[in-house]
């Protein structure tokens, strides 16, 4: 049995025949629904050979990144999924054909492995993938694909907020409003924040940062968003949310940001950056690195979505079928026409 | 009137004649008993013209920095002084010849000057300085002046590890074990942490690390502490203090820490350091650098040393007057003779 996949293939996705999965002890078949394009899909796709090279260089094992590289990516872990058939030792409380979404890992011989970074466990740009019972999270009626397809940002979203441990006084700053900082900036909104303050090179993505709940935006072009921030402060903490991964974002943050301001950095970037510690220790600033969630932060940004507490659909610019996902790789460049892109894998 | 002041020329210290303060609203005029030689003043005595240099690249101010190295610096902020005089304007709730120390700040027009970075706030390598009263506390009578002088190191160690946040059960890593790591060490085994691992490249050093209180300590140049802390958290958090600011020091931390670690730095780089944010994204880091203390916690240094609950003594490794000043910054460049010297203006 095969199935249709959409293969990372150098500079292009390739749709090609897969083997279909066979689910392990535990896990379960699920047919793919939608899946979201992440910022990170984007990132491996241009940089895949100098992410192994630095990994390699930090003395990590890469045989793994290597191998799957050479056999063709299938990435995708922003995914709703219907359930088609159980595995050995599944408990089965949901039924056959019970939509699902999970954290975007599959337990194998114990162990979590992350969908879509080796050949054994493919991401959901395909028409079928292997999932985990225990971690499974049923989409509520009410709640459709293209929602259910947005859980796993807005459960980075927020794990961010929550790694920040806001007081609930605090400035709020946004600096990059692609998918993560636009659902960073709807759940602080949500939390009930009244300064959110929202930058991006784009004008396009300040709208939507407006549209989700942005009290404030900015072109960083014209003006500073941490000045501004420091400005509106008056004495209260100001949190960062860094979510663009650019170079020498954070050396400027260090330099911008106000005395005993916390940095939460969500934004992948692959080179070495400068750090000022000097600056960094004069104002007592803090960095948070933040990476994924836990399942109790991604079970929130379900309940989020599915009770409308936060606003979504501003963020869906696009949808395509397996054969068009190279297209939509290179649409996403262009901030001006798109946030997030889902795959439709049985879409015509 | 004048008074005799060991200021900084160039390359060595001078023992010149300098005006007596004139204690402003709300100040006192103090006799200097005794005053640490501080890592941070080793710092400016090697590097002022580049640290100059780098705050102006930064776009501050540096017309007052600049002045007061051309007028001849009177640096030393770790002082033990007794009360002369009173300025206008103050309660006088201590009497004449009351022993005290203070945060090392000096009010001026109702904003607080650091003690020694400008000609109008001289230091105490001096043997007379203003203090402001509302900043004293009296030092108790079993507490010797060596001891009382040695506030403020702890001071910035209680501050180092309550801005860790410290749950109780946490591997706890001090990397350079001058003044500021060694307080470090004895605050944290204080407060009952049962695996305060320490690193320095010098045995000396690392002797008085385990006098007073490290669990552990470790030759860098031998074995990783964080592989150490590591094996030894068995999934407890590790939380590492960073008091060498050494070059790439920062680096190797977001290298070798363990998933989930905090680091609080302590430090001091004048330069600029390298980060790989993918790697702290990854692992979740956080980096929390520090400087200074709360009122509170200057006093609490205080408390600790008074009761008796924190080993200081092994700290103590020289006494210099006015005039070997120059020679106690030139023999504190060797950890294995010294940790801290303490400067007696009124010594003979």
């Amino acid at each position: 049995m095969t199935m249709r996949a959409a293969v990372m293939r150098g500079d292009r996705f390739v749709v090609e025949d897969r083997p279909m999965p066979t689910p392990g002890p535990g896990n379960v078949l699920a047919r793919v629904r939608a899946c979201g394009i992440c910022g990170s899909d984007l990132h491996y796709f241009h940089h895949a050979p100098q992410i192994i090279a630095q990994a390699r260089d930090l003395g990590a094992d890469t045989g793994a990144m290597e191998r799957t590289l050479r056999e063709g990516p299938v990435l995708g872990h922003e995914f709703v999924c219907e359930i088609v058939d159980f595995g050995p030792e599944t408990q089965r409380s949901l039924p056959v054909g019970a939509r699902v979404t999970s954290m975007p890992f599959v337990v194998r011989d114990g162990a979590p492995v992350l969908v879509g970074s080796t050949p054994e466990v493919p991401g959901a740009y395909a028409e079928y993938m292997e999932l985990t019972e225990a971690l499974l999270l049923p989409v509520p009626e009410t709640v459709p694909d293209e929602a259910a397809a947005l859980v796993e940002p807005f459960g980075i979203a927020v794990h961010a907020a929550n790694k920040a441990e806001l007081r609930g006084d605090e400035v709020c700053v946004v600096i990059g409003c692609g998918p993560i900082g636009l659902a960073i900036t709807a759940v602080l909104r949500e939390r009930g924040f009244s300064d959110v303050l929202a930058s991006d090179l784009s004008p396009r993505r300040r709208e939507l940062a407006a549209t989700l709940g942005a009290t404030a935006v900015v072109d960083p072009a014209a003006e500073s968003i941490l000045a501004l921030a420091s400005a509106a402060a008056g004495g209260r903490p100001v949190i960062v949310f860094e979510n663009t991964g650019a170079p020498g974002m954070l050396h400027r943050i260090v330099l911008e940001a106000p005395t005993g301001s916390r940095v939460v950095v969500t934004g992948i970037a692959a080179g070495e950056e400068r750090l000022l510690p000097m600056v960094a220790i004069t104002k007592e600033l803090q960095l948070q690195f933040v990476i994924y969630y836990t399942a109790e932060e991604f079970a929130e940004a379900l309940r989020l979505i599915a009770e409308d507490r936060v606003a979504w659909r501003p963020l869906l610019t696009g949808e395509v079928g397996l054969s068009d996902v190279t297209q939509a790789f290179a649409d996403l460049s262009d901030p001006e026409r798109h946030a997030k892109i889902l795959v439709r894998p049985w879409a015509t």
